[in-house]
């Protein structure tokens, strides 16, 4: 890495300058607004002054763009992309570049936050839909959700669904041995704190014996075999499980489906529907029930609903299942999805079609076969008759010479006792499969060998019944459509690349193009999660590097990169304490407490880590209640595991005393727990590792800059104290010792070992190009905007938490709820009217029920800010007018809120204000207006009325037979 | 290059079907609505069967995305991207990422028109005006266009320019002998033709004793040198001469502006204003006039006017000046500019401002100052004391050493007379200055030697005016401004991205995403055109077959890429057949026959080539009357040099006498131009070289799928038969010695040798994907598109021209003209209503005035050109209403088209039809509606209150200061 600035840094043209959105200027004009004299006073009336940090963050020298980039394509040149044929659930494949270009680096897909607004978010529902559709045509199944993290945690959330399904006394699940081993471990991870017990063997002659409330399936098996699960899933229905099966989705158009072999649920992975290996992730996983399973399906569904005009719009359905619901009591802790991920795979779904997928699928398991026809030729011995894509190949004492020559060949395979397995996908040609047959000793031709080739599906298990007969699978066949189709999807939704989305506790900041642009080098994309390390040298000097910064910036001594998303850091945490207290023999040490304002996920973890969690009170001010803390401390002295703390707290606001509470829980023997979701207003200024937290997890897609794809992929690595390095995330299939020096030997929470190593980059590039300085200034600024938006909203919005000197965090909650009394306006109303506006709501009804939460983030302007802040006084003016007895509030401009074309086009108008109101409120632009398309949706009707996927088309279902 | 064909494209999942828009299918069903049994009855139907080639085309075998992808990536390897400091109008640059990101690599951008529908293109339409602003402001005069071609065709205008406002007896024109070469030789070319002199010298001490019309003067000298222009141009001036002056762009933020120096004229490239080298293009060239000189200014001009809201908009300014009005008059040829190159030069601009720009000028020049300092210390002695970027240094017998060392270093210095130039840009960092110092012989330390640099601006010439102090150069710093800027001006146009367009005569194919990506590869983007030709490896190659692929496609033996666009194709077709007369002893030959259809260009190119334009009649059919052909040729015979055809013609129809036309002019001797702008009909099917055309340009940017950019850019490269082959472009840097054995030893039309070499990529790519029969396939669609098309209008707007057979080629002219004596309804109406149905409109009034020309191309579906003419039809059932006596035509939603937000926010609708109908004719689809930004344009009010740049803002003139 250079070392020295450039002199193009020396410009004032420095990344930071471009990142942050307030120039120079625009800062001291907003000093000044908010009465404070600098951006360091500012600090100081905002964090207490016992957990500020007395060094600067030590993260090198930061880079400009040209040298981050030139830097990446260094790193990236360090992985070596062999032709991996490891299979295990990731295969090769080819993104179509036009899907590449306009949805993965296309900022109005990436950019885009989870769906929660569906009227700003059809494009994605619409894309979501489909991907849904798609999952429930090749599964078999009646409801899909819109994606799971990944084929791991699929499986895992299976195993819980069919134990709250199928309620037993013993708690036992059964998994096929020929299962992909990151998913077995996955699973027994997952199940160890809840007491469950898994059970691994042949499922044709082990299941019978066995009393459990679910099995998982492998189709076809991880070894590549093909057996016919139907007498398994009868003999587990007789004894009342549920059947899993974890399907290959490409082998699906050509087996058939889990629906038709009679499983209640299927698992698996998207990925190789178009989304690069990228050394582990991130990839859609997926899952699918039977229609009678539907409301225990976990994750986000997405539903069609009607509009305020009674036409069809897109929503997420069945919101209330969730665990900020449940909290403790629910069973999975699932927030996010892999959006950009199921949206990938679906284009390449509508772009390939039935017939294409089903052609790309027939080539593979050609290719197989003959592959397997010369290994034959060759001498050797498959394990498996039956197959789609994989074989086994028995190779005895040959195994070393043989890998030995495959890696001449640049090809890795997948290594076993005794065994050498080898999976094909889209990308093999035939010069690879004579590669293959020459590391195994032949020289043979590819052309010659064919004709022995002999189609190896098993013989019952070709599927009959038609697939993606819908019309949205046909139409997009030419570049040409389909590109409009995507442009058309991406224009009904409003992202960041349009306008601020200014939501609390979300950190919406715009990721900068060079920061994404790594991603799509071959280095980072291509590269098998299970090729061998020496072959990754450049992901793994990242990941050192990486972790180091992260240590340095939360005050931790070890990281894991491991957990995909905020809720699975939060579970990986909290299983690092439990592993913590097992190992000093004090496992009894359960009790977990959580203070009433903390968001659903944090009980729901506890309880997944086999916690018991136990409120902790909150005052009036909205802090915790210290005395309650204590209280509750000292009662379950003998038992406390942990609390769980969100700082800056959920209120959007540094609370005085977190070193006592740290103080207080450690000296009952507990460890704290602090939430990283707020670190965006402490990089630089406090570390929490320094002020007495143990762990904390750290979302990349918010502080770090990976955006947030319309709703994933998101990255929730924790940084722990060296007490508990030792219990964090380990992985079957390698061995994580960081450069912490601590060899991670906890449970497995993900499918990869770095889980969603790819967009790992984003971040890197962020710390690489802001330095320590322009991250410390970063967390300044937003502290700034928060403050910013506080001061000028609070006069027609009460801001309903401060600190002591009126100061609030990098986020501030406004309280519309006295103007409910006072008009009927509701908080919806609100947020929907924001859309007419141009804006995307702030957080609604988080953490405080009837307000909204702001996180401006520092990557906005002043002028935006200014934007925004000026519609929400004309909403408040709005409201005035509903005050006033001038509108009703049924007949008023909020509640008919979003206005589309279709109002602006009646005939006959016959509310109280003029079409301009409704439409161009306070003279808002006419010119570049984002108009939404669809009017408000009923989320009853949509709940009442359960549609999650496309009905088939007859047309299509006849072309496709 | 691979050989074989990859598995991937057994899938039937070739990339032909991707490109080409209708299904097989929906092949099949247009065919029935034609009433052809087959594709290859069709052609029988619509190709003259005497033209028809007899065997298939032989371009080797296509490949798949993947592998086309794989062999580019090869090819860019071959390249080596050493650091060139060579200069000459060529510089390293640093794009910013979000600028290509979302620019350069967004299809909204790319597959734009030309902005001749301006209601539709208001974005592009602001870039170009803020492009107008930076050069208006930076040259200090107050006219600039909208970018040209190149430097050096920018210079060859400029000296046009000067010719018709300076009409003088002698014919001379004076170029300063510190000019860059490729400018010289493009001045020399321009000039023979002419009769006009060119005369080289010192300005200081020549000038005062030429008698010249005007004279160039380069500012700094191509050698780096910086002198005070201002004595010259005041004795050129003296003698009634016009001043033009090559300026550097980046140059004149720090110094005095042509303008304040007394020049009439400004020229130059926008190149370094973040745009790659591209070995050679393509890039902004610009010109910028005195107020007096504007009606003369030759290209395009964006200029504002209003709306029918009175609202401002832009549009194309003073469009009546061009060739198409003056035809044989005009002395400038150009048709387009290089719209996508001078919206990025603008966005860099816009991303830099005006105190970035100077900034990083500032940086160039203290980094050349340290260079020169240490040169000194080594012994050194530079050439010029005053200088910008770029110095010239005496080496004496040691240039070869040096040059090696530097070769060593990977760097390319500018090879003098016992001289070596070094050339400085915003990417040299202090170790490249320390590289080049070694290269000379000493060990430096760049900050050891800094303290001993000196300012070498030229003491009287330091800018003191400010300039770029409006809004739009300071509003959008962050990258989230700028991102949503580009965004927003994006939305406002309608591009391929979203609909058809269905120009005649532009073949608005989308091209693939695949075919744009190797552009951005470094291996291709930055490599200097001067760079020494070994370094070029993968260049050429690509060359040499690309040039061999047209050489087969057209069946000519010889192929220059050089030319920038099919006028400057032309024109450079022409040349070679001058030089050809010229060689035999011929001169005399210059009588040139053009059809009375053909496009203006036409006789502007044989103008420019010293050529005499004689008129041949057509007949009522639309093709040209063979009688009136003949009888011409006869009179004319011992003179006459060419005839200027376009085939198919510009009536959209094959005739079927091309053979015979070919014969009479070669029976007197004379050549056959067959202009290339319709080739996409004949792909495949016909080959002008076999059928009796001497000369023809290849329209890359319609035929081989480079996109229109909005406006550029484009590439014209010409094929010839073996005589002409000596008399192609030739150029003072490189032998151009093609695959064809020919060395090209003609005048120099564009800057670089291989003209827009960059953008070759694109063509070379669409021909490595289609293969032969891809290609082939193309084009039989095109036609069945177009036949189609004509077919479902027919009854409703009679198609103008047609075969015997009743078919038409690849495009077809529909005529309304009897509507507007039975409603009052223009073309103009229709085409501005076609808006309000989503569509750009076809070609307006060409070729016959009053009508539409509609080329759909293979790339549009069957359901989209459905839609096309449904709206068609839709607007033909409106006129009848018109007709009928329902609507009074002012009163019609055709003459209020397009309708806006703001039409449809009336409060009060006084209009015969309601709102609905004004935006939603005809069912069309709200959802997803385009929404044009502005109402109909008043050409007229902007050519009479001319309005080409933004005035200054005087709160940022006093912040800049």
């Amino acid at each position: 890495m250079p070392v020295s600035r450039s002199p193009i840094e020396d410009l004032a043209n420095g990344f930071a300058r471009r990142h942050i959105g307030p120039s120079p200027q625009e800062i001291a004009a907003m000093l000044r607004a908010v009465g404070a004299p600098s951006l360091d006073a500012l600090m100081g009336e905002t964090l207490p002054a016992a957990i500020r940090q007395a060094k600067p963050l030590d993260l090198g020298p930061a880079l400009s763009e040209p040298e981050a980039l030139a830097h990446m394509a260094e790193l990236a040149a360090k992985n070596q992309v062999f032709t991996s044929l490891i299979g295990q659930g990731y295969y090769g494949t080819a993104m179509p570049t036009v899907i590449q270009r306009n949805i993965l680096e296309n900022p109005a897909w990436y950019t885009a936050y989870t769906p929660y607004q569906p009227e700003i978010s059809q494009g994605r529902l619409e894309a979501l839909f489909n991907f849904q559709t798609m999952i429930c045509d090749l599964t078999g199944l009646d409801v899909a959700n819109a994606s799971l993290l990944d084929e791991g945690t699929a499986a895992a959330e299976a195993m819980a669904l069919a134990e709250r399904a199928m309620p037993k006394k013993t708690k036992a699940f059964f998994v096929d041995r020929d299962t992909h081993p990151q998913t077995l471990a996955v699973l027994r991870t997952r199940a160890e704190p809840l007491g469950w017990q898994i059970i691994v063997g042949d499922p044709v002659s082990d299941l019978q014996k066995a009393d459990v409330f679910g099995a998982l399936l492998q189709y076809p098996g991880s070894s590549g075999a093909l057996r016919d699960p139907r007498p398994m899933i009868a003999a587990l229905h007789a004894k009342g499980g549920l059947a899993v099966i974890a399907a290959d989705l490409l082998a699906l158009t050509l087996l058939a489906s889990p629906g038709d072999l009679g499983a209640d649920i299927a698992i698996g992975s998207a990925q190789r529907f178009g989304v690069p290996m990228g050394y582990g992730g991130p990839h859609a996983g997926f899952m699918a029930v039977r229609d009678s399973l539907k409301r225990a399906l976990p994750g986000r569904i997405v539903g069609q609903s009607i509009d305020s005009h009674g036409q069809p719009a897109y929503r997420l359905a069945l919101q209330t299942r969730e665990q900020h619901i449940r909290r403790e009591k629910a069973t999975s802790n699932i927030c996010t999805a892999q959006v950009l991920l199921a949206v990938l795979a679906s284009m390449y779904a509508v772009y390939h079609g039935p017939e294409g997928l089903s052609a790309i699928a027939r080539s593979i398991h050609r290719k197989t076969a003959v592959l397997a026809a010369g290994l034959r030729k060759l001498g050797f011995t498959t394990r498996n008759e039956a197959f789609f894509d994989t074989i086994t190949v028995d190779v005895g004492d040959k195994q070393s010479e043989i890998i030995a020559r495959a890696r001449d060949e640049n090809i890795n395979l997948r290594i076993g006792d005794g065994t050498l397995g080898l999976s094909l996908d889209e990308t093999t040609t035939p010069k690879i499969v004579e590669a293959v047959w020459r590391a195994f000793g032949g020289a043979l031709s590819y052309a010659e060998i064919e004709p022995a080739m002999r189609d190896a599906l098993h013989p019952t298990l070709k599927r009959t019944s038609p697939f993606m007969t819908q019309e949205v699978f046909h139409l997009y066949r030419s570049e040409t459509e389909l590109l409009r189709y995507m442009r058309k999807l991406s224009d009904r939704d409003l992202a960041l690349d349009r306008a601020m989305i200014p939501l609390g506790s979300c950190t919406m900041k715009l990721n900068a193009t060079t920061e994404m642009m790594p991603l799509s080098l071959p280095g980072f994309a291509h590269l098998h999660p299970f090729a061998p390390p020496e072959q990754a040298l450049g992901y793994h000097a990242l990941f050192d590097k990486l972790e180091t910064w992260l240590a340095e910036i939360t005050g931790y001594d070890a990281v894991s990169l491991q957990p995909n998303s905020g809720a699975q850091g939060e579970y990986a945490g909290l299983l690092a304490i439990r592993g913590y207290y097992k190992s000093r023999g004090e496992p009894h040490r359960k009790i977990c407490l959580i203070p009433s304002s903390a968001h659903g996920t944090n009980p729901a973890s506890a309880a997944m880590a086999g916690m018991e969690v136990v409120v902790v009170e909150c005052n009036d001010r909205g802090d915790v209640d210290v005395d309650d803390l204590r209280a509750r401390a000292e009662l379950h002295s003998p038992n406390l595991a942990a609390v769980m703390i969100t700082y800056p707290s959920t209120h959007g606001v540094f609370e005085e005393h977190i070193r006592d509470i740290c103080d207080i829980v450690h000296a009952h023997g507990g460890q704290v727990y602090l939430d990283g979701a707020n670190l965006n207003a402490q990089v630089g200024l406090a570390r929490p590792g320094e002020y007495g937290a143990d762990v904390s997890h750290i979302n990349l897609h918010k502080t770090f800059a990976i955006p947030h794809g319309g709703g994933g992929p998101g990255m929730g690595p924790i940084g722990v104290k060296a007490h508990l390095a030792p219990f964090l995330p380990g992985h079957p299939c390698c061995d994580d010792t960081g450069p912490d020096g601590f060899s991670h030997g906890g449970g497995t929470v993900a499918a990869a070992p770095w889980g969603s190593a790819s967009v790992l980059t984003i971040s890197y590039v962020y710390i690489l190009l802001m330095g320590g300085d322009g991250l410390k200034r970063a967390t300044e600024v937003a502290i700034l905007n928060a403050n910013y938006v506080a001061a000028k909203l609070d006069p027609h919005f009460p801001v309903l938490y401060k600190n002591e000197r009126g100061r609030v965090a990098h986020e501030c909650i406004v309280d519309p709820r006295a103007l409910k009394n006072s008009s009927g306006v509701t908080v919806d109303d609100i947020a929907k009217r924001l859309i007419d506006y141009g804006f995307h709501a702030p957080t609604m009804s988080f953490p405080v029920v009837g307000t909204l939460m702001i996180e401006p983030t520092e990557s906005e302007s002043k002028a935006e800010l200014d934007r925004f802040c000026d519609a929400m006084i004309a909403i408040r003016r709005e409201i005035a007018e509903i005050e006033t007895g001038r509108w009703k509030v049924e007949q008023s401009p909020l509640r008919f809120a979003p206005h589309t074309v279709h109002d602006l086009a009646e005939d006959h108008w016959h509310r109280p204000y003029s079409r301009a109101i409704g439409c161009f409120p306070a003279g808002t632009a006419r010119h570049d207006k984002y108009w939404c398309p669809v009017g408000r949706i009923d989320n009853v009707y949509g709940d009442r009325n359960l549609v999650c996927s496309c009905p088939p088309i007859e047309d299509y279902a006849l072309a496709a037979e």
